[in-house]
């Protein structure tokens, strides 16, 4: 079944969705979320399309490699933009790496 | 058809998950975005609900009730912390009062 | 504002994801339901991206053109598959229809 | 953080979310799809709410406890409607498994 083909994709997109919710959540609660607020809005959009290609997946989607291709862009625009504050924030570090990794799973199904 | 009984509901839904979508992207590029953290987080909590909700009553799901009652909390908390900053953005004016409608059409369900 | 750019195509979306959830509960109810199961399956996937498209458009994300272009192919695939059965089926006649015209609709922003 | 009191719920709601579409998947496979018509209508329902909830928690979300109430009855019903055709289907077995466990998971949290 396609879920059991794609297990490593579920995982980047699980471990991807959780990292940018948690970064979403963090970011709210720092002094500097001016600065954050592109972050903030990457995060919701990255965590949403992960959830929603995770979805798809399971449910033997037949569009699993279109919905990848795009996955793959936002999660490393969301990647990029976190990369600029994971000197200053852990929680954006932990979500790049988690966007980078995932973005790469994508394009490997894509 | 269940759909066409909910017809109010589904357009108070609609227009409070645009108001809340569209309150979330303008506060994020308020100056104050600090004082707005709390709407911006309550703006994407109720829009994915309203969302959720607008697209179970079109798929007839046997939940309505149930979802709608959640959905009445969600939408208060949302039009409460919007009307704080009512007075200085119009974002959260509008936003507050389609949360406002919304609470209510949902409890008219629940 | 997106969103107000965006105005036809938002309508375009939701009715599609309405008459696809629509068209999947009836078939759900329908004798023929083994014919029916890709219809079923593709009505999901449909009112499910269209409703995604359309949440992404009112918070004003960055990847609209991106996500129309997938949206464009589910659209017209679900409308492929309905044609099929607009014979027999007025819930799957007015889903193709909605379906070809969010298509066009998506095509148009992608 | 919330997502790391949850975990147990995480992973109960990930699980069964999967179980769900694996079942809406396979079900749309089998002969006897007409009598398994509100079993697919179920697996959606019960994945879409599962994917919902842990997405709410994982953004820290104010309404985890609602959101959890709601997504118990939500699994019950589906656990119960899979629970009629698990001596035919493994999939429906194993999804009522799921769906019995979250129901209990979201109970504890509600």
């Amino acid at each position: 079944m396609a879920h059991e083909q794609h297990q490593e994709l579920i995982q980047a997109l699980h471990d991807c969705a959780a990292e940018c919710n948690h970064c979403f959540d963090a970011c709210l609660q720092e002094d500097n979320v001016k600065m954050l607020a592109d972050c903030i809005r990457l995060d919701r959009e990255c965590a949403d399309i992960c959830a929603f290609l995770e979805h798809a997946i399971t449910r033997n989607s037949p569009f699993v490699a279109e919905l990848a291709a795009v996955c793959a862009k936002i999660c490393e625009a969301c990647g990029n933009e976190c990369d600029k504050h994971a000197d200053m924030h852990e929680h954006c570090k932990r979500c790049a790496e988690a966007c980078h990794r995932c973005a790469e799973a994508c394009r490997n199904i894509a």
